[in-house]
């Protein structure tokens, strides 16, 4: 099989090695990528006269033909294609002649790979940041919603104090938050122009790349062409960020799952987002959280192959580095996957409240609440701490609840209690008085919340 | 969407949530197994007479024609038949009617897919023990061909002693033989029958679980069913086992890569196993040994990804666990290709034999054979180290080798030195000298390649 | 500093650099191993008359008198000593003189280093294997303790069929079953003596590397010299191994942090087990589970390092592989010290029967029953299936449990129904029914942990 | 063993627990930022009228006191201490009495491990910034010194075009920058004020957090206090970062190791940066370039652990988050070290200027520049690339360079050579000529190493 590149060669590659070697089944959906570069590639050489005009427009039209009969599936790939810059290349010398073999001039596939990878992370970021800002307009919404409900909040599992739902679920909010900034400064690290780089040297055609840049909107200019083409730091960069998320993600899950147990039934998810049982009749299984908790496990794969196979690479390019594609594409739609379905699924829940609101009655949830009332009334707190766990501990003797006991008995663990402790035991007021930044009252949520919108423009 | 479990469900699933659960893209390729599961499943029915044999007969016919339109691409699989087991089911009942209604008594999709991915599992490490076997085959054959070569044996990639090329080669033939070691027990680990665990908990039906494990070759049958279906160490322990393998290649991957650079130049790789550069007009890349590198990533990242799928689930299966597929079926992919290609690029290897042969002529690869030789005549081990560090540094003040010192100027450094010194030097005594089991002389290689032959039977 | 190698050396070696490359720090704790070693490779020496016996008997003598000193902490070590096998060697040197210095006759760090961590990894494996077991006592013992506790069966964290909790239980001892199997298999290939390997080439010295064998008790010799110091197989495969063995114990500690909470409440964790909190009085957390769980991390982490720091190394030796130091010792610590903190926990367990006896009258965890009572009436599983997902849908919207059901409401869904239908609903009975091999039944159960108590000696 | 917490209990904790749980060992060395974190919690605690100004001066003094204490290892950390915040709180109280138990008012373990976390990570990433710009100096000056020397270019190790010395290790420089600008970024968000956030809720007391975060220079306070104590994003975000510096030194490593072996000899290491070995007494081995290569393993294992630790963990604080500070002190202390020695070992490198004069004499590294010669000559590139490629062929058949064919023969391939072409073959015009912005040649290497160190304040 001839391939455009081997003229030194004296024995065509093998069948075998073409297939092993080969990408195109992976890399032909940049093609719109390559397209778009290679267009203002010569729109750059025709500005400095390394091609002449009527090649380029020849170029560019041929290019613009082959776009559309991708896009209309005219074109199929073959593994012997190699890869998609090949293809391409190959059609539009097969359409236009010897004007299509003055594309390639002055740059080099390692440059070009880099660049289609750039310009499909730009605009893959800028989707998966929409659909990260649409989950959190979600949950903006359902934290409006569910203001006025009380759940137990836990730490360890246990329960800890109460809190306001809302609260809760504006914890991924803030999440989600700082996944967007960590993948908006990624951006600034994608969007930057590797072509011009060649193979590894840059060229001595008086090549423009700032202007290259500006047609394709980059905001910077890669500063060393050795670098630019060993570098697939954008690349795993990403796939960190995209883990991050996912574990974020996996909590959530992880907490919908539980929540929707029949022990805690705090939540039901809705019967069009669960699945039943091949065998057990009453069955209906969280899946879709449980998938989306699974598939952690393979951004996280993705992030772990891509660092091992960059790991002590000498410089410049690698034949290696075209497994970044695989690790890639595979994290971007998993990504995109989640993203798309977990709003559906957060909208459609429907939150128990009636059995939420026993919940909070049973246990000790307001005993945090206790020692602060006897810190009030000036006793030190590791004090306070130690009356209240004596008056855990008594109640759980006497299988009775703090607000169970009579304010004599209370007196018997310390002469600060009065009346107004019963008041104070109440989950309401319990969540209500958390007003310090960032707490967990209703009040400190208005505003948060408020602020979060206007912010993000909800 | 009405599926076959879905009598409990007020609402059909979502469209979007059958596109984010189905698995049939990719567990579509267990189809062989999941009827041959079946029919055997089917056989134990009839046999305990859970089903009657007219029954069994009409399923056992119907499973067997859709197993040949599968084979013969009859059969189109769609994202709402979910996975592959309810695509046949589900076709099955369209050709039979309510015969097909049965067959899915007495188990569930929880002990089936675990079935399938053990039928399927079980034949690919049966493959790859051939391809393994295969590539050691090709080892041998090198280690024979090349066993009067003789190369500067590398430790921190410098100069240690001169080895047989021979010896070289059959270190990746013993890394080899642990693999298989290690996949045969593996495969003890997977032979063992799941089916009839059912949901989670056995059945109160009169199976006979060793029937089936008859019929399908299982060794074992497993002890409990909780375990059985919460079960994926058969998946992760092989994605560990083929790990390490990758890990073996790409250290071999490695050095051909060194040793086909213009430095090294010891080898020279078949152009017919390389490939050109788009812009570089001379070059010849290593391309398939870089890809097979490279590949060490996606298995080791196949690998973290199910570790971390199964990390804190709670007993016992749970829809995270569907993303098992995913990660075996691509380690089990990229070890197969790997291990069909290598074969092949080994033997189109050219050796330099000329340009090895000045190499090992410079340096001073002998040094450790000074030392032993000042042993043998009596100078303790740390004091002939001692000795002959200092002949190295004079040589290298002089820029001289070794071999080029007089005897006079040896014994300046140990009295014990005779004219017998500079038979010692020569490579060839250096290698053939290293008669210790397992050590580098021809001789004791020659014992080694014949008794591996005979116990591989090549 | 002046080092047992550097003769050749001009300069001597940087301060920074011995702190940054010394391992003594860590491989200190080799050091029985690194003498027990000695002493046999020095007996072998001896015997091959390779040292004389005056001179051997000084040396063995000598390295007692350092076991013991370091036993007793009489010696201490310093950065500058580099590793345990130079700390070690020097003190012997100045200890005995130049007998000392024949010490390192015919052997290499790089074939000392692979036979001290085996010969400590054989030892360790071999305490983790009776802890492991102690651990499966622990769990039969419980299992027979809990016999007759029902408890929900889960798959999809969701009630699936009453199981008995011993079978449960038992679930995790068959996972350590297999932890065992591979964990002896991995035994078989650490238990291969390196030493003889030398630098990388063998020796010309007329060693006996089966009377090493011999002496040391390990089963195989290496068989390949290069291979035998380029090889940390048997280090990865145990990471591997102790990977998989993490992952089972997080599943068990999930259930327990999932059991202990307040929703769940199916077991009390002691208050020997637990710890508090610094803020709320009542909180009683699982930690020591919690922890568990997390160690995980680690143990995946160390396996993805050594993987990673054995990627694409060039044969023989490197220094990178120093690094396996760390993650193997990391591994054996965090395993061990899981492994013993386990049992005790499990044992102070209080398991609430009342509590899980009301909670598996709840739900539908009989549907499966219910099916199967059809398909024993001869209703094909498909339609019985089907049937009581309707029946279920039922229950649901009248709020009734299904044997809240008369036997004639029962009649509408299907005739097959008769009276006998609500001893099948019985959870005892559903339970007791499953008597297929590997099922819930306590029948079973009694025969299953028999068995195994007589195979393990219990 | 009493415990700060355990009024609730009613035994004391397990002896064995305590061990397993304690994490004093390992986070004693936050000691300075608790204190410091402590004091200013405490003058808020005064501000807001809380704890009056006697209690609050107590409480200051006391714990510097201790501070100055630690710092004098007058006090020793025992395993029962649990934490190193415990320990603190302990010794307050045992120091100044009932005014000491007031320290922990308003504040749990929960949001004050954070702080400390918060606290210690910031000192360390404003080192580490430190360190790399140091290395990125030292990487300057030898851009600087070597602007001359011309090297080989490798893609795919191979040949590829000739490039300066100097732009190869500003390869470097670059990728050192991206982490930079990463770690600043991370900075940012380590930077954030997490106390008052409680035990999860927030606080009633009317506490200051904007005050605490100017005391103590954060630059945000957290917005979400259930977040807050469940957020350990700021520790995984490091880790990633380190991760990609580490994989960037691992290059370095490998190059250092590469060009030090005998058949590149680009470099000397220099004696005082190498370590010997036990037997081979010639060796002179690059441990140091071996090591830091190796330690990208751990660096990547901690990430790894860290990410599995959060995965699937329901919101608030777990105990499993304690895990956080193995991998983040280790993957600190080994970069820090890393990035240490690193500097020095390049300051100390030889170039060999005269070997590597002679290899870029050898094999075709013009070749590309033969390609545009004839593209700048109206060729279509693809032709002159193939024409090349031609020429190549030709000189490996009749053993020759492309300089030495005469222009008769050159014509032969194509009648565009003219006599110019031999200026173009030079190696010097070969890399002058590359002044394409980012290329390798001498002029704009000039520049680019100006504008750096201009913006670098070098």
């Amino acid at each position: 099989m001839k391939q455009l590149w081997d003229s030194r060669f004296t024995k065509a590659v093998n069948k075998e090695v073409i297939d092993f070697t080969s990408s195109i089944h992976l890399d032909k959906r940049l093609y719109k990528y390559d397209i778009q570069g290679s267009i203002a590639h010569v729109r750059m050489l025709d500005k400095c006269k390394i091609i002449n005009s009527r090649d380029a427009t020849r170029i560019i039209n041929g290019l613009k033909l082959i776009l559309r009969e991708i896009q209309t599936k005219k074109i199929k790939f073959y593994t012997f294609d190699e890869d998609i810059h090949m293809a391409i290349e190959k059609r539009l010398i097969n359409k236009i002649g010897s004007a299509g073999e003055k594309l390639h001039t002055a740059r080099s596939r390692n440059d070009q790979v880099s660049l289609d990878m750039r310009l499909y992370l730009r605009d893959e970021i800028i989707s998966l940041l929409k659909l990260i800002k649409n989950l959190q307009k979600v949950i903006i919404e359902l934290a409006q919603k569910y203001i006025n409900i009380i759940i137990p909040g836990f730490t360890h599992l246990q329960h800890g104090q109460p809190v306001a739902l809302s609260h809760h679920l504006m914890a991924y909010y803030f999440m989600l938050k700082r996944d967007c900034e960590r993948m908006n400064e990624c951006l600034t690290r994608v969007n930057v122009l590797p072509l011009g780089a060649g193979a590894l040297a840059g060229t001595e055609l008086p090549i423009d790349r700032r202007y290259v840049a500006k047609l394709l909107g980059f905001q910077r200019v890669s500063a060393n062409s050795i670098d630019t083409v060993s570098d697939r730091d954008f690349v795993i960069e990403f796939l960190g960020i995209a883990s991050i998320l996912a574990m974020h993600l996996s909590r959530l899950s992880e907490e919908l799952i539980l929540w929707s147990s029949e022990e805690f039934s705090f939540i039901e998810l809705d019967d069009a987002f669960c699945t039943g049982s091949s065998i057990m009749p009453q069955k209906k299984n969280p899946d879709v959280a449980e998938l989306i908790r699974a598939k952690t496990g393979q951004v996280y794969g993705n992030l772990m192959a891509m660092l091992t196979v960059m790991k002590g690479l000498p410089l410049s390019y690698n034949r290696d580095m075209q497994e970044d594609k695989k690790c890639l594409f595979d994290t971007v739609d998993i990504t995109g996957a989640v993203l798309r379905i977990l709003p559906n699924l957060l909208k459609s829940l429907k939150v128990n409240k009636d059995h939420i609101s026993q919940v909070i009655k049973s246990g000790f949830l307001a005993a945090t609440d206790v020692s602060n009332y006897l810190v009030i009334k000036g006793v030190p707190f590791r004090q306070a701490h130690g009356i209240t766990g004596g008056i855990v501990k008594y109640c759980l003797k006497t299988n009775r609840r703090i607000e169970e006991l009579s304010l004599g008995e209370l007196k018997k663990f310390s002469g600060k209690f009065s009346s107004d402790i019963f008041q104070k035991l109440k989950m309401e007021n319990c969540v209500a008085n958390k007003q310090s930044l960032g707490g967990t009252s209703p009040k400190e949520l208005v505003n948060v919340i408020k602020k979060e919108k206007k912010e993000q423009g909800f």
